[in-house]
C-alpha cells in the first residue's frame, strides 16, 4: 500500500514528490453559468442553486436568531469549553501579530509610514459534508476579529432540513459573527462575489471547499475579489530519526490520511529500520479507524523516502514545501533552522498536527501543494492591507527635489518632474 | 475635456468612479500558445517569440558582463548620484519593515512562533516601451535584495539593437541583480514561471506591464507561480481646500495624466471656487507638456467631483480607493485618521506623488484599480513568506490534549484524536 523510495537520487526527487495534478478548468462553464445567474437573478438565483445543488427550498438564507438559540442548546457544553479554550489559545497568538505604526525619517523633511488598517468586507466559507468543520470557524473569524474587519459575512451550505450543523453557528456567535447565511459552494462565493439583496459583496474571500469552491474563487479572483490561497488537497510530511516514537509517527500520518482519499501523506528518514517500525504501527493502528477506508486511499499515494542523511531529509523537504511539517529529531536546531518552504512547523514529539489543527493557538489555514514556497498561512495581516504614508517638508522637497527630477527626466516623465520644480523653484505665491 | 460632477448623490457615486472594464480573455488564447511552446520548446521558443514580438534575433537572451560595463558608462553621473540617493531613501524605509520573531507562550508547555523567510526564487519583469522603467528595478529590487532572497531574476524586452536601456542595467546593477534576460511580454512571464535552459524557474512574478503582461501574469497565477499584485491603470485622487495651492494640484493631476491616455485622474473638493482654479491652471501647464497628447486623452477622462463637506470627501475616496491619494487638506489629521481605502499617501503642499514615485522611501508598486480594498502595496513582505512553527512539551500536551480530543470527535475526526491521546494516555514505551 505504501509506496517506498530507497536513497532516491536527487534529480529524481521532483518527480517523486509531485502532486496529483488539478484541472479546474472543465468545471469553469458551471461556475460562469451561476455567477452570471446571480449577477443578474442576484437572490433568486441563490434560491434556485441552492434547490438544484444542496437539494432544499428555503424561504430565507439567513440565519436566524431562533436557530442560534436553538444551536447554543444543541452544542454539548464540553464541546463549548472547549471551542472556548481554543478561542482562547488562538487569540492570544494573533493579537501578537497586530503591528505597531513606525516613523521613518528618510531625509530630513521626510517622513514615511505604514499604516495596517482591516479590508473593510470578508467572507468566510465553511463547508458542509460528513464533518462540520466549526473548527474553521474560529481559525477564520478570530484574525477578522482582532484585525476589525466592520462586515464579516460566514457562509455554509444549509443540510437536507435547510439548517447549518449546531456546532459551526456556536462557533460563529462565540466570536460575534452575525451575518451567517444558508448558502453553499459556487453559489455562495458568487454571492459573497458579487453582491445580491440579502448577501453584502465583500473584498475578500476565505475558506476551504471542495473542486467547485476552488475553481468559484479562481474565477472571482480574476474579477478583483481577493482570494486567501489558492487550494489543493492538504499535506504532511514527517522527518523522523531514532528519538521519534514509530507509534506518534503513525497516528500523525492517519490523522492526515482520513482528511480525505487525496489527502498527501510523506515520512522521511535517514534510519533504516524506522520506516519498517512506522510502517506496522500504521497498518495496526489503520485498522482501528471509523475513516480507515478514506485512510486507506490516501495512504496508498504516501510516500516513505529513505534518504542518506540529515542534509538529505531537509533538501528534500524543503523542495517538496509541504502544509504541515513534523521534526520528530534528535537535532531540532538543524532543521528549524534550515527550513524554508513549509506552512506550519510541528518540533519534536509532543507536538502533533492535530495540535495546530485545533488549539495550539497557530492558524490552520496554510499554504497546500506547495505553494508554500511564495504563501503564508492565514493570519491577522490577511485581514488587512497596510497603506504607506508620506509627508514632506518644504525644506525636505528641497533636498530630495533635484534627485527626483533627474530621475523623473530620465524616464521621460517631465510632468513628474515639473510636480517637483513648480513647489521648488517658486514661492508658494507666485504659483 | 474635464467631467465634472456637482454635489452627486450618493447613490450615484458607485457610477460616477466606474473604472473602465478591463476584459482579456481574448488574449488569453495568445498567452497559452506561447506558454505551451515554452513549456516544451523552452529556451527556443523565447527566441522565436522575441523575434516575432520585438522584432529582433538574438545569440543570447543573457546580458553580458560588457554590457553591463557598457551600461555604466552611458550613465550620466548626475543619474547615478540621483539613483544612489533614491536607493539609501527606498533602503532605509524599507529595512524597518523587517520583523523580528516573536515566541508567546499560549498556553504553559506551548510555544507558538512565525518566522519571516525569503522566497528563494522571485522573477522581476520591467517593460520596455518609450518611457526606460528604471525606477521600478530599484522598487522591486531594493526589497527583495532586503528579504535575501536568493535567486532574483530580471527581465525587460530588448529594442531594436538587442539592448535594454543602459539606466535599467546600471539599477539592476546598482542594487546587484546580475541574472538579466532580455525576454518581454509574454514569452518574459511564461519563462520566469515555467523555467528554460537559460532563465530559472520562479517562485512570484513582479512588476508592471502592458495588457499581455497582464493577462500572462493572471494566467501563471492559475498555475501555482504567485504575482505581486493584480494589474490596472495607474490612479491618482486629490482632495483640496483652500489651503492648497492650484497650480501645484494641477501639476499633480498631469503628472498623474501623463502616464498613459487609460490614466485616471481625480479632484475632489467641497470649495466651488477651487474647481475652476485648479481647471485654468491645468489648461495652462498641458500646453507645455512634451507628452501633452497622452495627458489630453487621460483628461477626457478625468473627473473633478464638488462635494457637500469634508465627510463626504473622505467617503468618496474610500469608495474610490485610489492608488495614489494626495491630501492638500487644513484639515489633515481628519483625513488620515479616516482614510480606509487607498495604496498611498501623500500629505500636504509640499509632497508631491511624483516624491513617492522615484526617492521618498515608500514603494511606488501599489494597488490599483479598488485592490486597495484588499491588496496592500510591494513591501519587503511581498518578497517574503511566514512559516508558523509550534512546540508542546509532554506536560502541555497534557493541558490542551482533552479540548483537541473533544474538538476532533466532535468533527468525526477519530484519528486525529488518536495522535493526542496516544501521547497523552500512555507512556513512550508502551507505544
Amino acid at each position: 500500500m505504501i509506496n517506498y523510495f530507497n536513497y532516491p537520487e536527487k534529480k529524481n526527487w521532483h518527480e517523486i514528490l509531485q502532486r496529483p495534478a488539478q484541472d479546474l478548468s472543465k468545471l469553469e462553464a458551471i461556475v460562469l453559468e451561476v455567477f452570471n445567474a446571480i449577477k443578474t437573478e442576484r437572490d433568486r438565483a441563490v434560491f434556485n442553486y441552492t434547490k438544484k445543488f444542496d437539494g432544499v427550498e428555503l424561504e430565507d438564507m439567513r440565519v436566524t436568531d431562533e436557530e442560534l438559540k436553538e444551536a447554543e442548546k444543541l452544542v454539548d457544553d464540553d464541546l463549548k469549553n472547549a471551542m472556548q479554550v481554543a478561542k482562547a489559545n488562538i487569540e492570544k497568538f494573533h493579537v501578537s501579530q497586530k503591528e505597531e505604526v513606525k516613523i521613518i525619517e528618510t531625509v530630513g523633511g521626510v517622513k514615511c509610514w505604514r499604516k495596517n488598517l482591516p479590508i473593510e468586507k470578508v467572507g468566510l466559507y465553511i463547508p458542509g459534508g460528513t464533518s462540520p468543520l466549526f473548527s474553521t470557524v474560529l481559525m477564520l473569524g478570530i484574525p477578522a476579529k482582532i484585525a476589525n474587519c466592520s462586515e464579516i459575512v460566514l457562509c455554509s451550505p444549509p443540510n437536507k432540513d435547510g439548517k447549518i450543523h449546531p456546532a459551526i453557528l456556536y462557533a460563529s456567535q462565540l466570536i460575534g459573527i452575525t451575518k451567517i447565511f444558508k448558502i453553499g459552494g459556487i453559489q455562495a462565493i458568487g454571492a459573497m462575489a458579487y453582491g445580491t439583496e440579502t448577501v453584502p459583496k465583500v473584498f475578500k474571500i476565505f475558506g476551504p471547499g471542495n473542486q467547485y469552491v476552488t475553481a468559484a474563487k479562481q474565477l472571482v479572483y480574476k474579477t478583483g475579489t481577493a482570494i486567501d490561497l489558492p487550494a489543493g488537497p492538504s499535506e504532511l510530511l514527517i522527518v523522523g530519526d531514532n528519538m521519534a516514537n514509530p507509534g506518534f509517527i503513525a497516528a500523525d500520518l492517519l490523522s492526515q490520511a482520513e482528511h480525505g482519499a487525496d489527502s498527501q501523506v510523506i515520512f522521511v528518514t535517514w534510519e533504516k529500520e524506522l520506516i519498517l517500525k512506522v510502517q506496522k504501527k500504521v497498518e495496526q493502528q489503520l485498522k482501528e479507524l471509523p475513516r480507515k477506508e478514506i485512510a486507506q486511499k490516501a495512504l496508498d499515494n504516501s510516500k516513505f523516502i529513505l534518504v542518506k542523511n540529515k542534509e538529505d531529509a531537509i533538501a528534500l523537504t524543503n523542495e517538496y514545501a509541504p502544509e504541515h511539517l513534523i521534526l520528530a529529531v534528535e537535532d531540532e536546531d538543524f532543521f528549524t533552522d534550515k527550513v524554508q518552504n513549509a506552512g506550519s512547523v510541528f518540533i519534536g514529539n509532543y507536538t502533533p498536527e492535530s495540535a495546530g489543527d485545533y488549539a495550539s493557538g497557530t492558524n490552520h489555514t496554510l499554504p497546500t501543494n506547495g505553494f508554500a514556497k511564495a504563501y503564508s498561512g492565514v493570519s491577522v495581516e490577511s485581514f488587512m492591507k497596510k497603506i504607506t504614508f508620506q509627508k514632506i517638508t518644504s525644506e525636505g522637497l528641497q533636498t530630495i527635489g533635484p534627485i527626483i527630477e533627474k530621475m523623473a527626466e530620465a524616464e521621460e516623465l517631465e510632468a513628474h518632474r515639473r510636480a517637483i520644480s513648480i513647489r521648488t523653484r517658486s514661492s508658494f505665491e507666485e504659483i
